[in-house]
């Protein structure tokens, strides 16, 4: 195997390892092994398991920020219950090491680290712009999207801890909080109440924003 | 001073230096010139920075969920609306500390951190449940209490960020988010639809919540 390949290899293995567990479970020799290789070569490779950790990272990081991407085509909610599909995936692909890192540490905490994540989040709140039509957001819808990109990853780790709630629900509850967020924004602020507007304007009756109208309908006495 | 009294001056002489600023810009040397006493003395009583900042960050989290206590007394709305005051109060004398820490890092991501972070999510989770007279909170339920205070969180962090919302507005949001993610789950779960019944049903015409419901009947077209 050529340098390159052999590196793009032990990435793989590494972050299989370190998705299935928590990464400061997770050893050097472990990695070898599962690689096939000696230890000494996987130090050939990267100076110690902190880099590999980061490089691992960094795949999955570039893997996540892709799932975000979604056609602009048809209504709204479908569209981030498609990416809140991926999402979830993704979550249950690397449940134990997404939770480890999430909740920090000095296993996982390091500048680098941190900055891929802001980048993940980063790349969320752009797409989410550009699906609302938007290049520039005033406060409040900033705080909006932002807040609720936070709210999907409590969400997410609080179901990987037990698994106690069907992550199909899940997914379209955080379509419906994101509705529910934008409105009571909306019911503050000019902006917020066009976008809410836009955003059910081409909602079809059986999509997931008429199903939640629907539900909270059939909540009043 | 006695060693006891010496050690608590030097915990909030830190204190306020680690909320001001970022603590990996505070030296210790900066904290002795503001307690008065010279560097090594400061030595004598904590190890080291980190052990430092980890007992000033247990004082400001005995603090913080101290500010989460509320009479059982009057409307929900009203008193949840009290404890962000409150939680608003907090972040904002702590300002760049309380970002610093929350966005984590290696100068603020210790195990005793994190730990000290989870302490002040318990209590305030512990406190909502006993407001809502609830001992073993259902799955959704557990939910939609712990994803909402992250949401708070970040709510607090954003706002920190420039301060382009007035934070009088985002208190009062926050209570309308909290209602909004109860009222999205109740329509998935019976026992959240009960307890949304129970959280309106003493609510004053001119509570926050039936403030909510007349922002958002005021959007429909």
């Amino acid at each position: 195997m050529g340098v390159e390949e052999r590196r793009q290899q032990l990435i793989g293995v590494a972050l299989d390892l370190f998705s299935r567990r928590s990464p400061d479970e997770v050893s050097i020799d472990e990695i070898a092994s599962a690689a096939g290789i000696s230890r000494p070569l996987v130090y050939h490779y990267f100076p110690g398991k902190l880099s590999l950790y980061e490089a691992a990272l960094k795949r999955a990081s570039e893997d996540l920020a892709g799932r975000f991407a979604e056609p602009h085509e048809g209504p709204l909610g479908a569209r981030l219950l498609r990416v809140m599909r991926r999402y979830f995936d993704f979550v249950d692909e690397h449940g134990p090491g997404f939770s480890a890192l999430m909740r920090g540490g000095p296993a996982v905490g390091s500048s680098t680290t941190n900055a891929l994540i802001d980048s993940v989040r980063q790349a969320a709140y752009e797409q989410i712009l550009t699906h609302l039509g938007v290049t520039e957001a005033p406060a409040r819808m900033e705080l909006v999207v932002r807040s609720w990109i936070s709210l999907a990853e409590s969400t997410a780790l609080i179901w990987l801890d037990g698994r106690r709630i069907p992550r199909a629900e899940l997914e379209l509850q955080l379509v419906h909080d994101f509705a529910a967020l934008a409105a009571v924004s909306a019911a503050y602020d000019a902006d917020m109440a066009a976008l809410l507007r836009t955003m059910v304007k081409d909602e079809p009756a059986d999509g997931p924003f008429a199903e939640l109208v629907g539900r909270l309908l059939s909540l009043a006495p």
